[in-house]
């Protein structure tokens, strides 16, 4: 067979574990939105089920034959080569894995994820205790079966950006911590911003409408995607015709549905411009977590708090609510938005002391994967450094260790890729900044369309061609700086404290 | 291995191959309640997966061999026992569909249920001719596929209820024509009822709400299912605890909403009383298509036109629409619901000319799979019946041959079901009235539970265990006797239009 041929073959059989791969992605979703109550047991099964199928056909060894084939094959094009090595890479990843420990993780974070929605609503950590141990356990099983060099934390971090790892991490954090230290003293000095606008009451139908007008305007195609509500706010994609968020929507504070939904927003932006031609192909997958964390903070914090962002879409937001708001002027509204203040919900909190919130989640994950942290002390661990580095007391366990849904989804490693992703967008968004000097009046007067198209043309059409750093590299010219992070927030922040 | 062992090896493989039904099931519903337009492509080709997938393990040789060997057994229960027969059955019925042609259909399927929207929209058979066409020759394929021994159509209309033939179904339509024909006739000298207080403006979001009431007084449970809408109303499940039902709702015509609401509230109650232990497995399933027509029509005609269920019902519409209703009295209401008019679209239909619908959908169908109607023939073959059989005359094809959806789902053989159903269900109401004779008293005072009761006892709990003859043998003394259907039209429609 010539490598044409080989390589149709290769195409066909991972679209349609694609395929299986995002109908249980659509059950998922569903699951999250629409499920009836007792519907759960079931619907645990049959995703496990659709799991299972999905890493069965994979791992096939004709599969691992075919590519091996392909790869060392030298009349393929760029881009199938690539396809292919990352799929055999893939393929090497997944081979370590039994139908019978990916079936038992399945069955192990459903039945975790509904009792930390249990637990939530009885404010009880202890209720989801056993559950998530058992998934921990799972982890540190998983990063034993996928192996690592310095810390078996590394092989989990791996799952969500390749090569990324402790020692990278505890470096990158390392720097960040005394530079968001020094600007968070000066802040403190100056007198606090009152933002308690936002907490006025703002009802829930406007503040969807809102929401979908916002999307709209950053350039969500809703032929192509929609807006639902679940309990917590996700991004899901079944091909880039059919990308979902989620948001939540709470009348008293009116922060939570507005920055979640550009959150997601710009998770959806990245998903819809994924190519179509490589559906279901490495090529046509997210680069990592870590990319697509840029992308939903880039709009979220870069644009979404900006000036510039709300010169444009202030007016809308008054003409929606102008009881709660026509004694608001713009630049108390900026400021109100861009309110530092460390407090107790990472989704909730301000873009600097954010980072801590993340810190704090990747110390702890470190422990319980290496084992020096049991799962029952996990509230106290939590609570403790919630005093030592923000100087909050956690009154509960809802507004402390149960926040967060990524654990009850067995996500160990996840969230140090959002302060990464952070650093990737202050420094993408200085590159759009730097190639066009007017981008500010541009988004002052609602068009965005420049940094769209510089998305699409550096980021997005690649999918997995490049691994996050090659990416950063090839998309803005330099390797990832933490510093243009520190530079962004710093100017940022003291023209916003500034006395 | 023994009997046990094998018979749980079978359990666990019918179950996950009903994973992957159900999930896409699941795809199906999203497909029709909240795709996004431009993810219907990439979710066609997931549900094509998807149903390839499953035949593929189904006809697996080693479930053939697992199923003759239990089929062998002496020592399994009678429930296993008939699990294991009815699962071979249908295994070598599978057995005959290649996974390439299984594809084929599917893709056609999706192809033709896109361009069925699109010609209604566009209101011209034509746009839907070719697709149509593509379906009709793979159906008729599939009969040769599955074989049969006097008429082509036997083959297909067996899927949707074993052992019905034409044989039969010439008999039972060619005693129910007469009948039929004698009680218009009677009807057609009596002055028009005027029911065009159900032509007023209903709110959509009041329909909306009495709708959902509608479904819990009749027992339908919300914690095991969901209403939302769609193009046509329809019922699905994932499991007995995930039943889902969907409507329509036109500001203009109450009706249109409302019975098909309880229509689908009575396929739903039937799907929410299989037993869930059996999940997966035949007597987890409905006994048939007939049987389920039995049990929507029972609650949409026998009950809900009967003037006992609004004598309950009627104050909460009254409440709801009070400007709509408040000048038409009880009796008024009930006659107006039961108007006998020979229309255009079947699913607005009264209880007596609907049966006209099915039978020239019945007599279209033959044809178009003997090959003696071709497709393009259709809208005129389908006109001409129309005059004929019911006097009206077709404007366009809207109103004609492209209102039903069973066609763009490649469901030839359904038809018929409708009208047999109705016949099941005056059997089954009456086999209740006997054993209840305060079923009026009772259900006008809002207690269905003695329906309920019954159904859950004689017909839910049975699944597949019995074919649908012999579950009506069984449940009500007698084998299918169509006296009942025109003894209770008679005598319902005699004192209606009693001038």
């Amino acid at each position: 067979m010539d490598s044409n041929q080989q390589y149709l073959q290769y195409k066909n059989i991972v679209q349609k574990i694609a395929d299986v791969k995002y109908a249980s992605a659509v059950l998922q979703w569903d699951q999250e939105t629409y499920l009836p109550v007792k519907g759960n047991i079931f619907r645990g099964q049959q995703i496990a089920t659709l799991s299972e199928m999905a890493h069965e056909q994979f791992i096939d060894n004709k599969v691992g034959d075919l590519l091996n084939d392909l790869a060392d094959k030298n009349d393929l094009g760029h881009k199938e080569k690539r396809n292919v090595l990352l799929s055999l890479e893939d393929y090497n990843r997944s081979k370590k894995f039994t139908p019978a420990f990916i079936r038992k993780l399945s069955v192990a974070v459903n039945k975790s994820y509904h009792l930390w929605i249990r637990a939530r609503k009885e404010n009880s950590f202890s209720v989801f205790r056993n559950a998530l141990h058992e998934v921990i356990e799972l982890k540190r099983q998983e990063a034993d079966i996928i192996g690592y060099k310095a810390h078996p934390y590394d092989a989990l971090m791996n799952d969500y950006d390749k090569g990324l790892t402790v020692e990278i991490t505890d470096a990158l954090f390392n720097s960040l911590r005394p530079s968001l230290s020094v600007l968070l003293d000066k802040i403190k000095e100056q007198s606090p911003i009152d933002n308690s606008f936002l907490h006025r009451h703002y009802e829930k139908d406007k503040q969807w409408e809102f929401g979908i007008e916002i999307l709209k305007r950053i350039g969500f195609d809703f032929e192509a995607g929609r807006q639902d509500t679940s309990e917590h706010p996700f991004t899901t994609n079944f091909n880039n015709k059919d990308v979902r968020v989620t948001t939540r929507i709470k009348e008293n504070d009116f922060g939570n549905m507005t920055w979640s939904c550009i959150h997601e927003g710009g998770h959806a932006l990245y998903e819809q411009g994924l190519p179509e031609d490589q559906y279901g192909l490495p090529l046509g997958e997210y680069c990592s977590v870590s990319i697509h964390e840029s992308q939903s903070r880039l709009w979220e914090n870069c644009i979404g708090r900006g000036l510039s962002f709300w010169k444009h879409n202030y007016p809308l937001l008054r003409e929606k609510f102008p009881d709660q708001l026509n004694d608001i002027p713009l630049e108390k509204f900026y400021k109100g938005i861009n309110k530092v203040h460390p407090s107790l919900i990472r989704t909730e909190a301000d873009e600097l002391t954010y980072h801590f919130h993340v810190m704090i989640r990747y110390e702890l994950e470190k422990k319980l994967i290496e084992g020096s942290l049991a799962t029952s002390d996990i509230p106290e661990y939590w609570n403790e450094q919630y005093f030592k580095y923000l100087g909050v007391k956690v009154p509960d366990d809802l507004n402390g260790c149960l926040q967060d849904v990524h654990w009850s989804h067995g996500s160990f490693g996840y969230f140090a890729t959002y302060s990464i992703g952070s650093l990737y967008a202050s420094q993408m968004y200085a590159a759009i900044k730097k190639l066009t000097p007017s981008l500010e009046d541009e988004i002052s007067s609602g068009q965005n369309q420049v940094v769209l198209s510089w998305l699409r043309q550096h980021i997005y059409q690649y999918g997995r061609y490049y691994n996050s750093g090659d990416l950063c590299l090839h998309a803005t010219g330099e390797s990832l700086n933490s510093q243009y992070f520190i530079t962004y927030t710093t100017e940022k922040f003291s023209k916003i404290y500034v006395s």
